[in-house]
């Protein structure tokens, strides 16, 4: 396999030696059902016969009624109750980058809260020269930014330190979403009340029942974070913290928080329940991490993939898959069809950009045999995202979060596709 | 006004020495109902008491139903009936660049038909060498392409040629939307199944009972036109051509054929109706003006405008606004708050990119006193945006389509905004 994959460069002259075989079995397959071109046209207008929907039945849609498992989805063993729990984002079924907000995962700590703008206010206090009230009008009055971004959860892919290999790119990847976001540059806010000497710390607290306040450094706070109300265009969704949520680019979700209600500067951590108790990651010895903010480089094939299994023969194969990383831009990704002995460059859809998801294909020539199916980013730091081994060798198996080691499908010869360890 | 405003360089120090009082004012409000810091944070907690909606209430979300009236709309006698007419997207009411399909406008010449992926064929014939009949499988065996491209109807901002002047950036600039598609480049189905050499155009129909067929020129068919099957991420809505459409980058709306089934290979153009009786354009001297497909430079506000009014008094205000040109990059947008007389240059949120939407801001110290709001567009071709006037002296008043001239939108000392016409 190996070795027949290492005589095919992905060249695109290649690829379509490989693919006319796809065009000539598309034909037969047409031939099947139309037997050639003017049966099919009349099949083809046996589906035009009536008129469809007026443009008044959808002011605001939804996907077709065949698409209705494209959805997030919870594991009902994961967490006690659903009102602090998460759902996945449906990740094996996506392509391109940006994740529509209708199945962009969701982690609350006390459920998703109804507050109207109306009622919305943001208090900066604390450490400051003038503590401010904003309403939602307020906000909308100062200069906005436009950004690409990915949240992920810390706890993305977290149940395969110890072994739990859900089956599937959806719940092992899918507590991320990439969105365009609008908003407020918190660092303008906090230069309205003016920050004193003294102040070196954020705690950003929002205004659901856990408030699931988080300490965040000045510094990180007057960089790139945004106090942002919406997404790909259009408000907030109630779970995802309508009107006003924090985005805190290239670090863990918890710290995005939802509904955000208050901003107090400090001269230290707040060591929260939320910084301590949790998203900490404790290693062999029992000793904690902490402070492990920023998401590191990461990388999972979304297809084929368990949910998403080969359905056709051998022959032109798509192995597409997503890339980030919370310290800069993807700069590349390599693909194995061996289990990480041999790696091929996979091509990026776009050039990669800062803290956002990258979509990358290697257009295959699949001989039909099985593969242990591996993608390996690397960023603009030059770091390269670590093999499972790697990452327990100094991480051991007690963590829960930052788990973003290198992940494997194996896809059997029917196509169909198990998450494994390779050791 | 304009003396005053000149004197404002919309720099952000500029613009924070204003919005202090911004700020000052929202200390107030908040003081309004709460009298400051702590009883402030009793009214958040008071939003906070109960636990908010589980994980599993929303497997794939809606907008919160505050936002109710951010929906497409349609305009009741612009049709004869709403199976052949249009909706429009509500871009007075939305952000950034990306459009959510739930929002993303609508027009169909037959209504919206559904069609499954298994029922569906995608012909290229004529003069080819193999004719080829592709299914939905077929297609993701190729090399996909993500790009974000903007899709407008010829036909917006037409009613504006007739003085109608809708009163709302909705209705008179409202027929475009911008996604992410992932596809496989036309070029590629056409190489395989071989064009031959007096093959010069592509005649492409849809499955729909119109089946809205257009001539492209072969030149363009083998540049950047895609068969997408994705936007934003997910399938394409029923309403936007699921499974398959055509992505016709810069060129009318009309030619991005939806529920695409056929590809025909031509020496010619077709001549069909959708091509000559319906998008093109008649001068003033009644011969008209055909194989204007590509869409010029544009730009609209969408805020303030007459649905999105400003509704607080003077002092910082966010003038915001969509710019696109299908002959490439937007480089510039200017804006005008007196009808055109003086200009200042726009903010551009990022820099423009190839044939899709740029939002831009100005950062305004607003006086209170009324303006005639308007913005220019710039693109990579060096193309200016043309006044009303001027292109009214080279296309008469009979014209439909291809109206990209300078909007103006008066704003009254109230907040309040009204489509207007300056001479």
């Amino acid at each position: 396999m190996s070795e027949n994959s290492s005589k095919k460069a992905p060249s695109r002259r290649q690829f379509l030696t490989g693919a006319a075989a796809a065009g000539a079995g598309a034909v037969a397959a047409g031939a099947a059902r139309a037997a050639g071109p003017d049966p099919l046209i009349t099949q083809v207008q046996e589906w035009a016969t009536g008129t469809g929907d007026g443009v008044d039945a959808t002011p605001y849609g939804l996907p077709i009624r065949f698409e209705k498992d494209v959805v997030r989805r919870n594991v009902e063993w994961l967490t006690a109750d659903t009102i602090s729990s998460i759902n996945f984002t449906p990740i094996h079924a996506l392509d391109g980058t940006i994740t529509p907000q209708g199945c962009a995962f969701e982690r609350h700590h006390s459920g998703a809260i109804e507050l109207r703008k109306e009622d919305y206010r943001l208090m900066i206090n604390g450490l400051v020269d003038t503590p401010l009230v904003f309403t939602y009008e307020d906000l909308e009055r100062f200069p906005r930014e436009n950004r690409i971004y990915f949240c992920e959860c810390a706890a993305n892919t977290g149940m395969e330190w110890a072994g739990a290999q859900l089956n599937g790119a959806q719940f092992t990847h899918g507590m991320i979403h990439n969105m365009e976001y609008s908003g407020v540059p918190l660092r303008t806010l906090l230069e309205e009340a003016g920050v004193k000497p003294e102040g070196k710390w954020v705690y950003v607290e929002g205004a659901d029942a856990s408030s699931n306040g988080r300490s965040i450094p000045l510094e990180k706070a007057m960089d790139d974070v945004l106090v942002a109300f919406k997404a790909n265009g259009e408000a907030l969704r109630k779970e995802h913290g309508y009107p006003v949520r924090l985005v805190v680019p290239g670090w863990e979700g918890n710290m995005w928080v939802k509904w955000l209600r208050r901003v107090e500067v400090l001269e230290g951590p707040v060591e929260s329940r939320e910084e301590t108790s949790k998203y900490t990651d404790t290693l062999a010895d029992g000793t904690s991490r902490k402070w492990t903010w920023v998401m590191d480089a990461k990388s999972v094939i979304t297809s084929p993939s368990p949910q998403a299994p080969i359905t056709h023969g051998p022959g032109p194969l798509v192995i597409t898959g997503l890339a980030w990383s919370g310290r800069g831009a993807i700069t590349g990704v390599d693909v194995s069809i061996d289990g990480g002995k041999n790696w091929r460059p996979a091509r990026l859809a776009a050039p990669g950009t800062d803290k956002a998801l990258t979509r990358f294909y290697l257009d295959f020539e699949w001989d039909g045999s099985e593969m242990l199916l591996q993608s390996r980013a690397k960023d603009s730091t030059g770091y390269v995202q670590p093999t499972k081994a790697q990452l327990r060798e100094v991480r051991g198996e007690n963590s829960i979060y930052h788990n973003n080691c290198i992940q494997t499908w194996w896809v059997k010869a029917t196509g169909e596709a198990e998450n494994v360890e390779v050791s």
